[in-house]
C-alpha cells in the first residue's frame, strides 16, 4: 500500500508486512553518495543491525550511529553526539539519514537532518506502533529541553517513510499500547469507520493480527497525510491532530518524562477532552464511557494523575497550543475553541 | 534606500544612516503580539541598551536577552540558553526576535528563530559593518561545533533587514576592517564599479564616510540579494558568495577561532583564490598584487599562516565547500570549479 503526502515535494509512505527490497530501491534512488547514515537506538541495534545489515549492503554501503533509548535522551546532548559523529564520519550536504526507531528517533533524526549543514535529506522507519501511525508522518521534527517537550524543532519531510509492520512483532505490549491510543485518537478525530474496527476487532487487534493492523495503519496514515498535506506547518487544521494532547503534554512533562509515556499520557488526554467537551456542552452524547471502555480493553489509563492545580497550570502554560484546545463533536468529529486556561484546571 | 530579496515570501532591507523610527513601524507591523525580543550580545549592550530601549518602548514592549561577545559562544550551550530564556519568558510561536549585533548575534538569532517551537519570526538590525554587508542578508543561520564552522544551522529569511549605518561610528577599527574584507570580495565577485570605488576612495572609507560606506552597503546588500533570491538554499549559485571563504574557513579552524577573525581569514583566503586562479592558469592576468595592495591599505593582512599540510589537509576536509572551489577570472568576473583538495593543499 502506498499513500502520497501532498506536501511541496510530495513523498510517499509504504505501507507493508516487510518489503525491504523495495524500501532499499526507493532508499537508493533518491541517494546522491553511495553512503546511508542509519540513526537507531540501543534496543533496536540489538534486534535488528545484524539482521538488517547484510541486507542494506547488498545495495549501499552503510554507517550505522546508536544513540541510547529513552524519552530522556531526546535531547541537545544526543543532538550533539550525532552531529559530531556525522562531521567524523564526513557526512556532507549530499549525504542522507535513515531513521530507524521509535518515535524519539524519529524525532531527533529529523532535527538533525534539518540542521546538519543547513540541512540534509532523510528518510523514516518506524519499528513501534506509536511511530508508524504517527511520529514517522508529517515532518514535525523536535527535542525536549528541561522546560517543555519539543520546544525546539522544525518542519523537515522526509523524502519517503517505510512502515513495516513485521517490526511490531518484536515490540514488548507496554509499547504496543501506546500506539493504539493514538489510534483512537484518529478515529475519534476523523474516521468513524475506523473507530468501528477498533471496536469490533479488539481482540485480534491485541493479538497483532497483520491482516487488521496493516488495514489500521493505512487508515491512519492516510488521515494524517491529508491533514498534513493541507496544513504542512501547523498554522490551522493539522492542530486536530492534538486531540488529547494538551492534557497529554502536560501529564508527560509532570512526571518527568518518566512517569507516563506518550501514549498513556494520550490516552487520558482523550478521556478528559471527552468529558470537557461533555461538560461545556460541545459534545451531542456523553461519549467517555465509550472511549474509556475501548481504551481499557487496549490496557491502557483513562484517569488521569493527581497532581496539584498549580503544578497542571504550570505544565500548560508552557505548551505550545494552550490557546486552542480541540473538542470532541462526536465520533469522527472535532471542533478546535479558544480556552482560557482557566477553563481547563478549574475542571482538573 | 530599499532593497527587495525576492525570495519566497519577499524581504526588504532598508539602508540608512539612523531611521530607526522607519525600522520599528515596519517591525510593529509584523508583530502577532505586543512584545519584541531583543537578542544582543554584552557589547552591544552596554553601547546601546539604555539608548534604544527607550525609543522601542515608545511603539512596543521589549525583553532583552543578552549573550557573551565573541564567535566562541557562537555554540550549542549559548543557544539552549537562549531557547530557556525565551520558554520562561512565555515566548510562543506568535513572538519575534530581533537580533541586534554582528554576524555572531545574527546567525545565532537566526538558529534560534528557525528551531524554537518549530519556527518563529525574527528581523534583522546589524550593528557591524561585516553582518550589515553579508550575515544580516540571506537567511543563512548557525552555530559552531568544535570540529567546524556553522556545521549546525538552517535557512531561515528574516521578515527584514535594518541596516543603519551610524552603528559603525561605535565600531573599533578592527572590527571595521574584516567588513572591508567582505566588501572586496563583493567587488571581486561581482562588481568593478564597486572595485573602482574602493580603490579610488580608500582614505574615504577608511574616515567612514557616511555618503560612500551606505553607497558601498547599498551594493553590497543589492549583490547579496540577487544572489539570495536565485539560489535561496545554496544549491548553485550562491557559492560564488564563498570566493575567499574555502580556505578562510580553514584559516580560522585552525586558529581555533581565537587567532584570526572571519574578516582577517576571508582577506587571506581571497588571496589565495587570486594565487591559485593565476597558477593554474583561470584567470586571465595576474590580479594578486593588486588585490595584496587594497586589503593592505585596509589594514588587513595579506599572507596565509603557515600551518602545516596535514592541518590543511584536515581543515579543508570537513568544510562543507571542499569540493567546488571559487575561482577568480578577472575583477568583478568568478567561475565555480570542481578541485581536488590535493590541487589546493599541493600549493598550501
Amino acid at each position: 500500500m502506498r499513500i502520497s503526502v501532498r506536501t511541496t515535494p510530495h513523498y510517499p509512505i509504504f505501507v507493508d508486512q516487510w518489503n525491504l527490497r523495495r524500501s532499499l530501491s526507493v532508499v537508493k534512488k533518491n541517494l546522491r553518495e553511495d553512503r546511508l547514515f542509519i540513526i537507531t537506538n540501543t534496543t533496536v541495534a540489538k534486534l535488528y543491525k545484524a539482521k538488517l545489515d547484510p541486507i542494506f549492503r547488498k545495495k549501499i554501503k552503510t554507517a550505522w550511529i546508536v544513540i541510547p533509548d529513552g524519552e530522556r535522551y531526546k535531547n541537545l546532548k544526543t543532538c550533539e553526539k550525532i552531529w559530531l559523529k556525522l562531521a567524523k564520519l564526513g557526512a556532507n550536504r549530499s549525504s542522507c539519514l535513515l531513521a530507524l526507531g521509535g518515535g524519539v528517533v524519529g524525532d531527533i533524526t529529523g532535527f538533525v537532518a534539518s540542521t546538519y549543514m543547513r540541512g540534509i535529506r532523510y528518510f523514516q522507519m518506524p519499528t513501534t506502533l506509536l511511530a508508524q501511525v504517527d511520529a514517522s508522518i508529517g515532518g514535525k521534527t523536535g527535542i525536549d529541553l528541561s522546560v517543555g517537550k519539543n520546544l525546539v524543532g522544525t518542519f523537515h519531510q522526509p523524502k519517503a517513510a517505510f512502515i513495516h509492520t513485521d517490526f511490531l512483532k518484536t515490540l514488548p505490549f507496554k509499547e504496543f499500547r501506546h500506539g493504539l491510543a493514538e489510534i483512537v485518537k484518529y478515529a475519534l478525530m476523523a474516521d468513524q469507520g475506523l473507530w468501528k474496527i477498533l471496536k469490533t476487532n479488539t481482540n485480534k487487534i491485541l493479538q497483532r493480527n497483520t491482516g487488521i493492523i496493516k488495514k489500521i495503519i493505512h487508515s491512519c496514515a492516510h488521515i494524517k497525510a491529508d491533514i498534513v498535506a493541507l496544513d504542512e506547518k501547523e498554522k490551522n487544521l493539522r492542530r486536530i491532530l492534538n486531540l488529547g494532547h494538551t492534557l497529554g503534554h502536560a501529564i508527560e512533562q509532570l512526571g518527568k518524562y518518566k512517569t507516563w509515556k506518550h501514549g498513556e499520557a494520550v490516552a487520558m488526554g482523550l478521556v478528559f477532552a471527552a468529558e470537557l467537551s461533555h461538560r461545556l456542552g460541545i459534545s451531542k452524547k456523553h461519549l467517555t464511557p465509550e472511549i474509556v471502555r475501548l481504551l481499557k480493553a487496549f490496557h491502557l489509563p483513562t484517569a488521569w494523575p493527581k497532581y496539584s492545580q498549580k503544578k497542571y497550570r504550570q505544565a500548560l502554560k508552557i505548551d505550545k497550543k494552550a490557546n486552542s484546545f480541540v473538542f470532541l463533536k462526536e465520533i469522527g468529529d472535532v471542533i478546535v475553541k479558544s480556552v482560557t486556561t482557566a477553563s481547563i484546571w478549574n475542571f482538573l
